[in-house]
C-alpha cells in the first residue's frame, strides 16, 4: 500500500501541554494544521498540576480561563514548617502568600489535574473542528533544502498511524510505540505529512529534537525526589496550603493541595534511606513513603489515605542548545528544556513557548512577516529557560543543604516570584523597541500588559484593560488620548487618526487594530464625535468606573500607570500581550508605527537558513 | 382506565420562572416535588429578559450564576433622549448607570431570552434528576380538611396528561389545552396528585388562583404599549445602553439591548395614533412599528430589520388579595401579581416569590417549623407587590404625561432603585427580630447581607461575605468576634462556642451553622487553637486581603460594617440571605437565637386554617 501524502501548514508532533497549547493558538489564528501523538484517545499520561498566574492570563486570551478556574483549587498560601525547639518534629515558623506578585487579577496558582489542563484544550480545537491523530509515531524527518521544495512544503515527515486496539491489547508502553512502528501487524497505515513548518511538542526525550540533531546541555542528575497523589488525614493547621516542611526527622518535603481534598507531596530522599538504585526506591516508595511522611509532620497527626499515583525522578536540568532547526523546525516544551517539577513550572514554560511561537508562525504563514520573525522564538524564549533552571538549581542547592533555613529559601521565591509566575517575564528582541518608556512608566516595554479597570464605552459595561488583548492575529494600538472633552487633547486624537489611517491603511483591521482610552468621566462624554473609521465606538473606553462612590473614581488607571495629564501616548502591544512600543501620539510616533510594521514583512533583511544564524541576529 | 394516583410533598403548577424557581430550590432543599406544565416540551412562551441584580446573587446562591452572566448582555448604562430645540427629533439629555446601587457585585441587569433563564433552570433541575411533566392540565383542586386527611397530602388535584404529539398536530393554543383535556382523543391518562403543598405558579390568569377563589384587586388597563424583537441599524450614540426616548414625534419608547447586538423597543401607543381596538392594533405594528420607531429617533437613523417578535399588551397592574389558601395551597408570580413589562420586574418578582417559599415549606415538611412560619410568606412578599405596583403606576402616569420631563422620571427610577433591584427589599415579619442594629450597623435587619471581601483561614482563598451564604436549609450564625489574638475577644470566642453548643447542640448542623470572620491579619493567625466543634476551620475567615499593598487592608470588612473593635457581634441569617437578628456574642445572644430556634417550631401557635388568618397575625 502506497503511502497517503497529508499536506499541512504546520505539523504539531506531541499532544501535552506544549503541543495542545500550539493547537488552540494556531487555531484561533485560523492556521491549518495537524497534531500527532503516540498516546491512545484517553490515555493519561503526564504529572503537572500548577497553573501559574501568567498562564492563566494566557488562558483567558483563548477563552479558556473560566473552566480553569471553575474545575481547579486555588493554591494561595504558603506555609513552612521547621525543626521544633527539641528536634522532635516540626512547627509552623512562617506563612506568605504562594504568587506573592502584586498586579494579576490571578495571585495564586490553580491546581488541577493534567487530564483537565489537557482535557480543556482538547475540548477548545474541537470547537475548531480539530482533534489529536492518535496513535501516530513519526519514523522520519527530511528537510528538504529551498531550491527543492518549490511548493514550500519543506519538511516531510514519515508517519506510523498506529492499530488502537492492538497497542492497548498489546499493553505496549508508551517508549515502545516507535518500536513496534516497525512491526507491521501494529500498522494501520503510513502518512507522510508534507509541512511548512513543524513543531516538536514531544518531551523530554524528543524524537523530532533528535532528527535535528539538537544538543541538550547536560546537566548532573540531582537529588532524587518522590511524588505521591493521595488523600491526607491530618490535624496540620495549613492541609490547603503549599507546605514546605523541613523534618529533622525526614528531611525535605513539599505538599501541594489538590482538587477533591486530595494532595500531592515531594519528597527529598537522602543517602541515609539507604536507598542506591531505582528498583528499590520504586519498591520503598509504595511500602515506606506513608510512614516516611507520617514521621515528617510530627508531632501533628499525618495519614496516607487511597494512594492514586506514585512516582520518582531524579531532577536533570537541562536546555537545548537551539530551539529550532533550517527555519521550519521548532521544538517547544520539555523538547527543548527540562526542569525539576518541583518549582512548578515545566508545564507552564512549555505553554508560554507554544503561546509564543504560534503567532509567528501565523504571521510568516500569512505574508505580514519574513523569516526573521521566526528568530526572534529562541531569542525570547530561551533566556527564559535558562533563567528558570538557573532558580531551579538555585533551589535544589538549599534544598540539599541540610541546615538550609527556610526563610532564605523564601526570600530566594521571592526574589524569582515575579519571574516563576510569568508576571514579570521580559522579552528583549527585536520585537520590543527601546522607545519612550518615561510616556507611560506602568507599561513595561518587553512585558505583559497589567490588567486595570476600565469602562466601555459602547454600552458602559465594567472591562479590564487585559479584556482588550484577546490572542489574535493583531498587533494592539492603544492610545491614551487624554481628556478629549477639551480642544487640544481632542484635535491631537483627530489629527493623529487621520494621519495613522493615512499612512496604515493597508494594515489596519489585520496587522493592526486600534483602541482608546480615554480620560474622561462616563456621563461627560456623551455624543460621540464619529472619531474615525479605524475607531469604531466599540472600540473606545473610558477611564471611569460604573459606579463611582467618589469622584476621584475617574482617571485611576491613568494615575497608576503613571501618564501625565498634559501627554498623549500610545502603546503598541504583540498578539500575545505583550509591550512592542510605547509612542507619543503625533506625527513621529505614526511614523514609527509604519517602520515597526513594514520592518515585520520587509525584504531586506537577509533570509538566513542555519538555525544557529536567525539567533545570533537578535 | 382507573386514574393512576401520584403522591408527592409538593406539586409545582406551571414552569414559568416561578415554578422552575420554585423547583431548583425545593430540589437543593432535598425536598421531593412534582412540576407541570401545559407547554409542550421546549414550546416557548413568555417574554421576560432582563435579571436585575439581586436576582443575579439570588442565582449565585443556587449555583446557576456564572452561567447566566455568560450567556446575558449586561446592561450597563441608561440614556435619555428629549426633544430638541425645534422639536424635529431628540437629542441625548442625560446618561447614568442604569442600577445605580451601591454594594452589590452586579451593578446592572443581565438580558437574556427567556428560553435561556428558563433553559438554565431546567438544566439544574435535571441535575437533580427532575424534569418537567408536559404537556399536562390540571383539571380539578380538592383541599381536604384535617380531620380528613390523616396522612397529610391535604390537597389533591386530578390532571389530565396530554398527547404531545395530538396537541403538536393539532396546533392547540396554549390557552385551549384546558379545553382539549375534555377530549378523550386528546387524553393520554389522567393522574391524581396527592401533595402536601401546591405552588401555583400558573402565571397571570393563574387556574389555581381561580380554584381556591382568590381575588385580584383590580385595576384599570392602562396605556397601550407595543412589543419588538429586532436588529437595529443605527448610528445612535447609545445604542446598548437601556434608552427611553420622548420624541415629540412618536412619543415614548424604551430600548433595550439584547444578545447577538439585537434589541427590544417598548413604544407607548398613543389616541393620535388613531388605534382603537386590538385587531387594528396588531395589524399596524407589523406594517407600521418600524416606520413610527424610526420616526421617533430622528434625527438619528434607524433602521428596524430582521423582526424575531412583536407583541402588544395594555398594562395592567394586580395584586391578589390573598397568597395563599388553607395554609396548603400558595401562589406565586404573575398569579399574585402582574406588572407592566417596562419596568422589567415581574419575572425578577416571581423569583423572589419561589426563593422565599421554598424554604419555608421545606422547614415545615422537615418538621422544623409549625405552620406559622408559612404565612410569612405573604407577610414579606405582597407589601413587595403592593410596592412594585405603585411604583410601576407612577412610572407610567408619567409616561403618560405628554410634557413629562425625563428628569422626573429618572428621580422617580433613582428613588425606587434599591427597592426595583432588589438590593433595598426589606422583609418585616415576625422572623426579623427588631434587635441590637447598632452592633453591625452595615447589616440591615430584615434586609439581605451585602458582599464584602474576605479570606478564608483554610486555605487563604479570596472569597465574598456572600459565598458564606449558599441556598441551603440552614440559618447561619455569622460571628465577628474581633481579634481573637488578643486573650479577652478570643476567651469571649471561647466561652460563646462552648455555651451555644451546649445550648443549640440538636439544632446545629441541621437548622443552624456557625461561621466566624476574626478581625486579624493573615499571617499573624498562624496557629489555629482547635476552638470548638461546631466551628470547623474551614468556616473561618479573616478579614484581610491575599495580598496586601498597603497595611489598612486588614479590618476593612469590620470598618465598612462600623463594627466596633472592642465589641463583639454576631448576624443569624436566614437560609434565603437575609438578616434575621443581631445579636452580642454573650450569654443573652445564645439565649435569643435558642429562642428564634425553639419558636419556628413551637407548638404553642394557634395553626389557623384561613389564609386571611394566616397573614393577620404576622
Ligand atoms: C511529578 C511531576 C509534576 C509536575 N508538576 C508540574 C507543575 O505543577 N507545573 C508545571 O508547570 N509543570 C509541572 N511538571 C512538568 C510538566 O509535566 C512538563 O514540563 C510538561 O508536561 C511538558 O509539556 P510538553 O508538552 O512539553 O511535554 P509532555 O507533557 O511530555 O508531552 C509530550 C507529548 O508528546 C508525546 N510524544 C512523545 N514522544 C512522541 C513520539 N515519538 N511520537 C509521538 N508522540 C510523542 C507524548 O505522548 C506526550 O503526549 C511536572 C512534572 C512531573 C513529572
Ligand atoms: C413583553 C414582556 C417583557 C417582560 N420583560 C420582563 C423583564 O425584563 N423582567 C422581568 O422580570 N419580567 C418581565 N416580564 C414579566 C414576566 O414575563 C412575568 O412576570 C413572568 O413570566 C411571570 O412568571 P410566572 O412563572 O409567574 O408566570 P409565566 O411566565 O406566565 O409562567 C406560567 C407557566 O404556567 C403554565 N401554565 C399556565 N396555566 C396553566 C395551566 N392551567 N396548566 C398548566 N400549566 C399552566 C404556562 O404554560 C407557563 O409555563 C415581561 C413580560 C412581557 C409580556
Amino acid at each position: 500500500m502506497p503511502a497517503k501524502t497529508t499536506y499541512t501548514d504546520v505539523l504539531i508532533v506531541g499532544a501535552g501541554p506544549a503541543g495542545l497549547m500550539s493547537a488552540v493558538c494556531l487555531s484561533r489564528l485560523g492556521i491549518s494544521f495537524k497534531i500527532i501523538d503516540r498516546r491512545l484517545p484517553g490515555e493519561a499520561a503526564g504529572h503537572a498540576d500548577g497553573i501559574q498566574p501568567r498562564t492563566t492570563e494566557i488562558w483567558d486570551t483563548l477563552g479558556m480561563g473560566d473552566r480553569l478556574r471553575k474545575i481547579g483549587v486555588k493554591m494561595c498560601q504558603m506555609a513552612m514548617y521547621t525543626a521544633n525547639e527539641d528536634n522532635t518534629g516540626v512547627r509552623l515558623t512562617g506563612q506568605t502568600p504562594n504568587s506573592n506578585v502584586p498586579g494579576t487579577k490571578y495571585p495564586y496558582e490553580i491546581i488541577l489535574r493534567t487530564e483537565d489542563i489537557e482535557g480543556i484544550m482538547t475540548d477548545t480545537i474541537a470547537t475548531y473542528g480539530v482533534r489529536v491523530q492518535q496513535p501516530t509515531v513519526p519514523r522520519k524527518l527530511v528537510v528538504l533544502d529551498n531550491l527543492n521544495s518549490t511548493d514550500g512544503y519543506r519538511v516531510e515527515i514519515t508517519c506510523v498511524n498506529l492499530n488502537a486496539d492492538r497497542v492497548r491489547e498489546g499493553q505496549v508502553p508508551l517508549r515502545e510505540r516507535g518500536s513496534v512502528a516497525e512491526d507491521p501487524s501494529y500498522i494501520n497505515n503510513v502518512e507522510v505529512f508534507r509541512a511548512k513548518y513543524v513543531i516538536g511538542c514531544d518531551g523530554a526525550h524528543s524524537w523530532v529534537r533528535g532528527q535535528c540533531g539538537i544538543a541538550m546541555d547536560s546537566s548532573d542528575a540531582g537529588v532524587s525526589w518522590g511524588v505521591i497523589d493521595f488523600t491526607p488525614v491530618t490535624n496540620l493547621p495549613t492541609p490547603r496550603a503549599k507546605n514546605i516542611i523541613q523534618s529533622p526527622l525526614s528531611g525535605i518535603l513539599a505538599t501541594i493541595p489538590r482538587p477533591d481534598d486530595t494532595m500531592r507531596i515531594y519528597a527529598a530522599w537522602k543517602e541515609n534511606t539507604a536507598v542506591t538504585n531505582e528498583m528499590q526506591l520504586a519498591a520503598m516508595m509504595e511500602s515506606k513513603l506513608p510512614e516516611f511522611i507520617k514521621r515528617a509532620f510530627l508531632p501533628y497527626q499525618f495519614e496516607v489515605k487511597d494512594i492514586t499515583w506514585c512516582g520518582q525522578y531524579t531532577v536533570a536540568q537541562r536546555v537545548a542548545s537551539s530551539f529550532s532547526y533550517a527555519d521550519c523546525v521548532f521544538i517547544a516544551g520539555d523538547a527543548c528544556h527540562t526542569h525539576s517539577p518541583n518549582a512548578g513550572l515545566g508545564a507552564n514554560a512549555s505553554m508560554s513557548d507554544a503561546y509564543n511561537l504560534a503567532w509567528k508562525l501565523a504571521y510568516v504563514l500569512h505574508g505580514w512577516s519574513n523569516l526573521d520573525m521566526l528568530g526572534t522564538y529562541e531569542a525570547e524564549r530561551r533566556p527564559c529557560s535558562v533563567e528558570l533552571i538557573e532558580l531551579d538549581k538555585k533551589i535544589h542547592e538549599l534544598d540539599a543543604l541540610d541546615g538550609a533555613y527556610p526563610e532564605e529559601y523564601v526570600r530566594l521565591l521571592q526574589r524569582q516570584r515575579m519571574f516563576a509566575t510569568g508576571i514579570g517575564l521580559e522579552y528583549r528582541s527585536r520585537l520590543t523597541e527601546n522607545t519612550f518608556q518615561s510616556l507611560i512608566p506602568g507599561l513595561l516595554l518587553g512585558q505583559r500588559i497589567p490588567p486595570g479597570d476600565i469602562l466601555r464605552y459602547h454600552d458602559w459595561n465594567p472591562c479590564d484593560l487585559q479584556d482588550l488583548l484577546p490572542y489574535s492575529l493583531s498587533f494592539k494600538l492603544i492610545l491614551f488620548p487624554g481628556d478629549v472633552i477639551e480642544n487640544i487633547p481632542r484635535h491631537r486624537l483627530l489629527d493623529f487618526l487621520s494621519v495613522l489611517e493615512g499612512t496604515l491603511t493597508a494594515h489596519i483591521g489585520k496587522e493592526l487594530e486600534v483602541a482608546a482610552i480615554l480620560n474622561v468621566k462616563k456621563a461627560a462624554f456623551q455624543t460621540l464625535p464619529q472619531l474615525s473609521e479605524i475607531l469604531p465606538s466599540t472600540r473606545i473606553y473610558l477611564d471611569d468606573r460604573l459606579i463611582s462612590t467618589t469622584p476621584e473614581h475617574q482617571g485611576r488607571l491613568h494615575e497608576s500607570l503613571g501618564i501625565r495629564r498634559d501627554f498623549a501616548a500610545a502603546v503598541l502591544v504583540r498578539p500575545d500581550g505583550y509591550t512592542a512600543m510605547i509612542l507619543p501620539m503625533d506625527r513621529d510616533g505614526v511614523r514609527r508605527i509604519r517602520n515597526y510594521v513594514r520592518s515585520l514583512s520587509s525584504r531586506d533583511a537577509i533570509v538566513l537558513q542555519t538555525p544557529s544564524g536567525l539567533a545570533a541576529r537578535l
